[in-house]
Formats: structure tokens, sequence, C-alpha cells
């Protein structure tokens, strides 16, 4: 029996889109002569439309098109995700009840899984943690269950389906209910336990994390062995967003043997139809998958979303400050590759702390990407900003009585930063019908290291997720692999990361910004990406056990030789946690869009509250008695 | 036997400011001859904490600060709120498993509910709608129960306690417990079913919603008198965020009556001991609670919504720019009653599309507070920086053919929008020891009629979450009731509402926003604050039925007199639903942190994903049929 996998680009909130999408697919399956066609989780309406949910007239709109799909089922079976609305009953937010719904349609009509109580099977285990907030809006089998009096056990059932002259009993999973080790219960097992089971089907909705395949491949292959069934494994590709938190999906659709091997993968972030033979799988060659490549697949990633991002918002032109740093030169190099040169614009803003080695390599790096260049000096807007707020009196009107103001040099920092972005790239963006990037990395995003206004602005931050060593890494990357020349300088990869604000941050004397990144990378991950996230007080306690550059997989000896004595320690332990957990909070609720690659990206993944820098008791009482022992 | 209501301030992430604020709340009661004291929902660690509760090192010490409290508890019996850890079990993310847990402490030690599993009660219904995420983070009663094999009925049991010389059965609840409407359980008859109870106890952390408390009182009000049980209700008060959104919290701790009538209120926003004698509630005189009065709920949330994230945050000073408008206006009279007028200073920002109108008011605006005052034009910067953009030449780097911007009269706009707030207001707010506010409302930021580094920027959006209609409430209320004299001159509440950067802005011939307030404050409220959102789809219908106004709660015969055709009327909706759902929602995920205040705020209650505008078939369909037909 031949099956179609369906790995389609869902477009969020544009069923109508995905219908259209689908109705093609099912044509071209049918002319191959697949007796199944296997479309992703929510194929119709998208998967993360935040509150989108809550109108109706979209739910009945995602149910219209459903039927348009079922229609077009006759002569093969459709396998497809739909939200699945009862408007009797009511979720408990007092809303109509929905669910997340695998289909199954033949010749026209729904096909009634053996046990369920409605025509579809519902997602039983709901994600609820990351980006994901399934339990918002959708009701589990868990919860339908337990209303009815009776367990998920007596309704998982599977869908029979009568095809190429033969009934298969085929056992249909949503997404998360492939992943139940957190979980009480395991639809993949309680499906084993119906009777004989053909193969299963797993429909997923599942975005890129960097790392995520090879664990899946891991999962699903044991749980298949286990079973000795093989498994259709559908997701979708495109990108979908959560606001603040954008993500890529790769698609990546696999189908696995009885050995819980993978024989067939399609290509990751590619729109394709792939067809398998079901009584094949035992003979075809397991795939001998490459081991993660990291920066390979995060490249994939960031150039998937950024010319993805660029269509859905129709931005065709970009303009790109670059100061002859790392960051601002990766990310033209990263834009570069997606758009033709004459609609990338890069800017050179210096003002009197630009070093001439810094001008030189950001007119190299423009020359280099053979795009469109300028030089706008910001000193003498400066200056007159400088002049006019010193200048102009201030009145106290109670008393009429007057005063000026003192612009200090840190605040001079910052208005040359604003100047830039706020004054010269947002004018130029809108002149030029483009947007303007946002070039921090994500070591700079946790602890604020940048200007509100300034460098962290723009319409979309694309290395807000990748530390500096993954910059570092992607800057070789493009050169060696990408553009296969060296496009970024080297004098770019070499020189001391600076903001060059001041006289203090003077590239050419190696003098530059205030984070140790071969340090502070890994810590600020701790903060962030553990699954257990790690606070002073655990690193204050590995500091003391000596294993902290082993928690935090950084270089050994990094830790003795930046900080000589506790004190050195705890000072720079404290000062990154309160600009963490204080100003850097405020700076990232007005940051752009972030595309997320890593395991917890900022955002709507890393939700997070402005509630200020804490330190716990045990924090404090070892911190003490350590600086009483040194 | 004498209770202490403990509406205390929690302090979100700070169980150590709490635990002691609990402390010597204890020791007053005790002081006072209770036998009792309650405290709000989650007292030691705060509710909105985002993924805090990710860290463990911070739930061990919110267990540590728990024992305290229960040591504290000899002579006298404490009912809190806390996490509770079961270190040994899992919640659904593989994360240490946490409920949201009530305790009762007597004499040093807890005092074990009669059939839970553990010696605490544990909160059977979580809200996981609007800004609350209980669900991400604990594990509920009915899922405990289901794990248990159990149901909640068997589980959910009263606390018997042994107080001045008589054992009292009291029936905890947390917070939604209470409000199972749309639960197909009901904690409030679960208990009633245990047996004899004395009386109920709902600890909550309820934030402050417009309308609101009415809403409980009716609620609650209706399940005690059907049980004949009296109530007890605690609710904390201080101020909490989800990040983008903040939250005050007003306490309106109540006792009701066994007839379900509030005899005892403690004061909204008032941190207080409450006492109550037991065996009284029936003698009381029921309370006649005013009648809601919106804005002055409203200005009271406000006010103290202001002072207390400037103190959240340690800003003592404040720069505001003031248009001559009535936005600019509110928000300065807000602050200016938070503010001594020395840490207050008003800016005026005029170029040369800002008439002597608009000048004067908001000299006169500076004078009527007594406040400081600058007048900063900023038509110099702007002409420079259209001049620098202009003149600079771009190069193609390929060809070396050169080009140059020409700046649209639109974007002109923009640049003198960014000029005032990311130029001036930051530069002066950073040497001002200060930020400057964004003073956006709600009809506004629906649509981003805003400049993105300008006017949409600022450290607070006090007005986000008010319609225009309730702006202009708010100034009349702020000159009659707050000041009692004309501090907002009526000048400024009598011109027509204009940004003023172009000549087709002038005020002085009544030109100004294209928003008609009137009936666009109703129909994006329609989009956003209807628990089953409204979109396109169904304003046409409503248009066609000739119900939209009634529908939308807007002023009669609106809709004639603003839209003559179909035609018109298509074109104003699809205009601002294209806003709405496009450029808006990319503005809104860059906006500063809203103060909520109605039943749906932008932020982290209204999630939303930058999607773009869609149309439902339906839509298409009856607007095709319209048009056809007139």
């Amino acid at each position: 029996m031949k099956i179609a996998l369906a790995q389609i680009e869902v477009i969020p909130g544009h069923p109508d889109k995905n219908a259209s999408t689908m109705l093609k697919s099912i044509k071209e399956a049918k002319s191959n002569g697949a007796s199944l066609i296997i479309f992703p989780e929510m194929s119709i309406p998208g998967y993360l439309l935040g509150d989108t949910w809550e109108q109706e007239s979209f739910l009945r709109d995602c149910e219209s098109f459903g039927r348009q799909i079922i229609s077009a089922s006759d002569g093969i079976c459709v396998m497809f995700g739909n939200v699945a609305i009862d408007w009797k009953r009511r979720n408990n937010d007092g809303r109509v009840r929905k669910y997340n719904a695998l289909f199954t349609a033949k010749d026209g009509s729904l096909v009634h899984p053996d046990s369920m109580p409605y025509p579809f099977i519902i997602k039983t285990l709901m994600p609820n943690y990351r980006e994901f907030d399934d339990t918002r809006h959708f009701y589990s089998l868990q919860k339908l269950a337990r209303d009815l009096g009776t367990t998920p056990a007596q309704l998982i059932s599977p869908v029979t389906v009568y095809m190429d002259g033969t009934m298969w009993n085929i056992g249909g999973l949503l997404c998360e209910d492939g992943w139940s080790d957190d979980y009480s219960i395991a639809p993949f097992d309680l499906l084993q336990h119906t009777g004989h089971l053909d193969f299963f089907v797993n429909i997923s909705a599942s975005p890129y994390t960097l790392g995520k395949n090879n664990k899946r491949n891991r999962v699903f292959g044991e749980e298949v062995k286990k079973a000795g069934i093989p498994l259709i494994y559908v997701n979708n590709i495109g990108l979908q967003n959560n606001g603040k938190t954008i993500y890529t999906f790769d698609g990546s659709s696999t189908v696995y043997n009885t050995s819980g091997q993978p024989v067939l993968m399609a290509p990751a972030y590619k729109s394709c139809l792939k067809y398998i033979n079901l009584s094949n799988v035992n003979e075809m060659k397991p795939l001998s998958l490459p081991e993660n490549d990291d920066i390979a697949s995060i490249h994939h990633a960031l150039h998937y979303g950024i010319s993805h991002f660029l269509h859905d918002i129709h931005m065709e032109r970009v303009v790109i400050g670059i100061s002859g740093g790392i960051d601002s030169a990766v990310s033209a190099a990263l834009y570069a590759d997606v758009l033709s040169p004459e609609n990338l614009l890069l800017v050179n803003m210096p003002s009197r702390f630009n070093s001439s080695t810094t001008k030189d390599l950001s007119a190299q790096l423009a020359k280099n990407l053979g795009c469109k260049y300028t030089v706008m000096p910001i000193q003498e807007s400066v200056d007159m900003t400088v002049e006019q707020l010193e200048r102009t009196p201030i009145t106290f009107t109670k008393d009429k009585s007057e005063s000026h103001l003192n612009v200090s040099s840190f605040t001079k920092e910052n208005i040359q930063a604003r100047d830039r972005s706020s004054r010269i790239l947002a004018g130029i963006a809108a002149s030029f019908g483009a947007g303007f990037t946002c070039n921090a990395n994500k070591a700079e995003t946790t602890v604020g290291y940048s200007t509100l206004y300034g460098d962290q602005s723009g319409f979309l931050c694309a290395l807000a997720d990748l530390w500096k060593y993954q910059v570092y890494a992607l800057a070789r990357y493009l050169n060696e692999h990408v553009y296969k020349r060296e496009v970024i300088p080297q004098g770019t990869i070499d020189i001391v990361p600076s903001a060059e604000l001041s006289d203090k941050q003077d590239v050419d004397r190696g003098m530059g910004d205030p984070l140790k990144y071969p340090y502070h990378d890994y810590l600020f991950k701790s903060f962030v990406e553990r699954w257990h996230k790690a606070t002073p007080e655990d690193i204050l306690e590995w500091y003391i056990e000596g294993n902290l550059e082993s928690q935090l997989g950084c270089q050994g000896g990094l830790v003795k030789k930046y900080f000589p004595t506790p004190k050195d320690f705890i000072e720079d332990l404290e000062r990154w946690w309160n600009l963490y957990s204080g100003m850097a909070v405020a700076k990232r609720i007005q940051a752009p869009p972030i595309l997320a690659v890593s395991r917890r990206a900022y955002g709507f993944d890393h939700r997070e509250s402005q509630n200020g820098p804490y330190y716990t008791q045990k924090y404090l009482e070892i911190k003490e008695k350590l600086l009483r022992q040194s």
C-alpha cells in the first residue's frame, strides 16, 4: 500500500491557503496511486495562533475547510489535523469546547475511531511548557474521559480503514502523544493494548530546536521497537510565532521500521510529498543519519527563518547598521544570502570613538558582499543633542526657578546608540522601503548590554538566541561553507568585541566589552537554558565544590584566571544576576521578535516577570561563610 | 472566635520580604487575641513569577520560609498560601512536582486535611485563560486524583482545627476553586458533602479587573447562600506582572454571612489586618456596597499601579512629553498626583506643525500642576536628519554606482515622533535621573496609531488599557474629584485629538486623527475584549442585521453618520482590521509594559501572533453580496 507523507508548509491563521495546499496535495497523491495521504497536526488552522482560537467565526471557517478536505477524499484516505469543535460543550474558560484533533476521511466521510465519542482522534497529552499553550485552548482526551466517568484507555482506539482490499488498523497519535515520558499515561502503549495494529501515524506541529530530531529518533525509535509496529511521523514546515518568539518548523518527516530505525526522512524545510510502500519498510536500508552538525543546523534554521519572515511581512529590502564587529557582520552575511545585493543596504555610523580599524572593516564587509553601502556619521547630531539638552533651561513652574541638565558620559554613550538606530537607521529604512535589523546576541540580551531604542531596536533579532561563541562559529561557517571565501573579514573575527562608545572601548588597544564571553556565555546559559534553572545559589555551590566549569560546560581554568579571589567571583556573579533579573527584563519586554533555535529562547518560551533580582537565604549564608573564610 | 483577615501586600518573587510581613502580622494578630489568621494565596512566593518556578533553589527557599511560618503558629492557627513541592514526583514537563497549596498550621505543626494525601490543601481548579498560567507550573488536585485512581470528591476535605475550646471544620478553597461555573466539578459543593462545615475560607491572589468585585460578590454570595455557611475571602494587595502586562491587586477581602451578604470588606489597596468574630456574622449589618463607579475605580487602580511600579523599579523622577492633547495631559495629571512637583518634568517639543493653541495648553498644564517644565523644539534636528539622509550618497559596491534617498512626508512624520522620544525624552530622562512615559491609549494601541521608538516608547504605558472615552472621563474625574480644580485645561478636553505631524493635522481647523473614537473605541473593543472575540464576519453580519451599534454598545446613528454607504463601511472596517492584526501586532511586541484595568489587556493577557490579517470565507461572501446589492 502506497502512503504519501504530506510535508506541507502550514501558514498559521490562514486556513484558506492551507486547505488549498492540501487539496492540491491530495490530487497529486491520487494521481501517484497513493491509498493514504497524511497531513501534519493542525494542518488547516496552523498551530501558534495566540488567542485567535477565541474567534468563533475563525473556528467555523476551519470547520468549513475541514469539510472541503473530507469531500476531497473520494478514492483516497486522508488523515489531517484540525481544530474540532463541540458547539454544545464548553471549555473551562466558558468558551466553546475545542479539541486538537486528527481526522480520518475516506470517500467523502469521516472514519470513526473505534471507541472515541467523536468521529476524530483527540490529542491526549497537552504540552504546556516552553512556547506551548495547548491547555489554554484545547480540551484533552484525559479531561474528556474524566467528564465521561471513564479513562483514556477506554477511549483511545485505532481507526480501521479499508484500503487496497484490506482492513487496516491505524494507531493515530498527535505530536506530544508520542512523548509520554513525563506523563502518567502513554498513548503509544494504550493503542497497542487495543488489539492488532498495522502501523502508527504521528501527526505533529513540532518547531525546530537544536538537537530535537536526534532526540525524537531515539524516543520514537525505542517505542516503535518495543511495539514492533512501523510508525509514520509527519511534521509541517513553515514559520510560526507567538509574537516575541519565532519558530521555524523543519518538517523532517520520518518513517520508522519495526525495529525503530528511520528508513525514510523528508528533507528539512522542504515542502514535499514523500511516498512509502508500507510492506517494504523492513526491506529498506536504515538511514545512517549524520551526527548533529550544530552550526550547519543553526545556519539552516536562520536562513529559512529570515527569508520566510521577510516574505511573511512583505519586506523586500533590509538595512543593517554595521560597526566592523562580529555580530553585525554575521547578520549582514546572513541577510546577503537571502536578498539580492541591491536590496541590502549596510550603514556605518561612526562617532569620534570609532577606530579606523573598524571603519575599514565595515567598508571591506560591504565590498565583499557586493551590496549597497553608506557612511553616515553621528557626531554632529550627538553634539547638537547634548548641547540642546544642556543649554535649554528647565523652569520649576511652582517658583519660576530655572535649572539646567548635565549630560553624563554614560548618557552620552546611550545618546550615540539611539542616534544610530532611531534617527539614522529608522529614517533610512523608511526611505529605502526597508526594515532595519537588531544584531544583538543572546549574551547581550541576557544582561541587557544594549541601549533601548538604540542597538536593541529593529524588526527582528536573528542572532538573539545564539551565544557569542555560536556567533563566531557561524561567522566561520558562513565564510567556509556558504560563501566559500572570506566574506566576513578575518579582522572582524580577530578584534576584541567592543561597543566603541567611549575612549575606554578602544579596539586598537584591545579594550572592549565587560563580558568575558568564554565564561559568561556559559554562566548565562545556566540561568536560562538548564531544565532546572540555575541561580546564584547553585553557581556558588559549584564554585565551592570546584566543579563549576564542568557544570557550566565551559573551558577549565577560566574561573581562576578571571577571578583571582572569591570576592571577585561573587562581585561578577551578582553584577550580572542583578542585570539579568533587573534592567534586562525591562529591555527584553521592548525587544524585537527573536528567531528561536535553542532549547530555551527569550520571549514566550522563557516567560518572565519584572520582579527584580532575588537571592535565596542559602546563597546569602554560603556567600557570607565563603567571604569570611577567604 | 476572633479571626484575622491578613490583607497583606505580597511582593512577587521575594519570599524573604513576604515571610517577614507575615511574621509581623501573626504577632499582631496574637496580641489582639485572634485564634486564627488567614493569609492570601501564594503569600510566600507571590503569584505572577513567570518561569522563576523552574529554579529549584527558589522552591527550596519558599519551603524554608514556609517552615518559619509554621514555627510561628504557637498559640494561633495560621492558614497561608505557598508552593508545595513533592520532590519525589514530577510534573508533566519533567520538572519537580509543584502544587498551589493552602497550609494550615497550629502550635508549630501542620494540620492535615482529613482525606488529602498531603498535609495541605491542593488547588483543584486551575485558571488557564487571560493572564493566568497555573497549569504551566502547578499540578491540580484533579490530576493528582486521576493518578491515584480516585476522584477529587474522595480527596477534598475540611481541615479540622481545635480553637477556643472547640473543634472547627474549615472548608479551605484556593481562588479559582470558588469560581467553578465552567468546570465539571465544584469544590464548594464537594466540601459541603463531606459533612458538617463551620465556615469556608477562600485564599486568593486575584488581580483587579473593572467590575470583578461586584461579580465575585454575586458568585460567592449565591454559593454561600445555598450552603448556609459563612465564607471568609482573603486577597492580597500589591503589584504583580507578567512582563508586558502589569496587574494591581486590590485586596477587598470580604466576609460573607450565611445568607451570602458581605458584612465586612477590607479597603481596596490597603495593607491591613481585619478582625471578625465568627459567631457575630449574622448579627452584623450587611454592607450596602456602592454601585460600580467605573472611573473612580479605574483611577484608584492607576494611581496605585503607577506609584507602586515607580517604587518597584526605584524610579523617583519622571519625564513626560506633553503635546497639549488629552492623553499626555491625563498622564501628567496622574503622575503629578504621585510625585512631588520637583520630580516631574514636562517637556513640550514643538515642530513647525504645532499650533500655538497646543503649545499654550502645554504651558498652562505645567503651570496648573506646579511641576518642572521645558520646551525643546525639534525642527532643527529633524531638518538636519532629513538633510543628512538625502545628501549622503549610497554606493552600490557591486558596480560603484551612487544613489540618494528621498524622504517622504510620511517618513518625516515618523522622524519627528522618533526625534521627540528617542533623542529628546530619552536623553532628558537619563540626565534628569528619570524614566519617560508612554501615553498611548488603547484605541491607538489597537491599531498601532503610533511610531515605534517614537510616541510608542517609554518605561510604562499607564493609559494603554483605557479607550479614548475613558481617557476623557478620567480627565474630568481628575479635575473634579482629585484636584478639585481645572488642572487639565478645558481647551485640551475640547480640541480635536491630533498628532500635529503635518499640515493636514491642524487642530485650529478641527483636523485631527483619522480615528472616529465614538465608534472606533467600541469597534476595537469588540475585537479584543468580547469573551468571544468579534471579527469582520461578525461586524458585517450585525451591520446587515442593523444591530451593530447595540452589539458594540456605542451610540445609535453613528454608523450611518460616518459611513454613508456599505462600501465606506467596509473600507473602514478592513483598514483597521488590517492594522489591528498586522502592523499593530509588531508594534505591541515592542511596546512598553501596560497597566491592566480592563477584562482584556494587551500583552500576556491577550496573547497574539504576528500572522497578518485574515478574512473568513463567510465574510468574503457576505461582503460581495452586500456590495453587489448596493
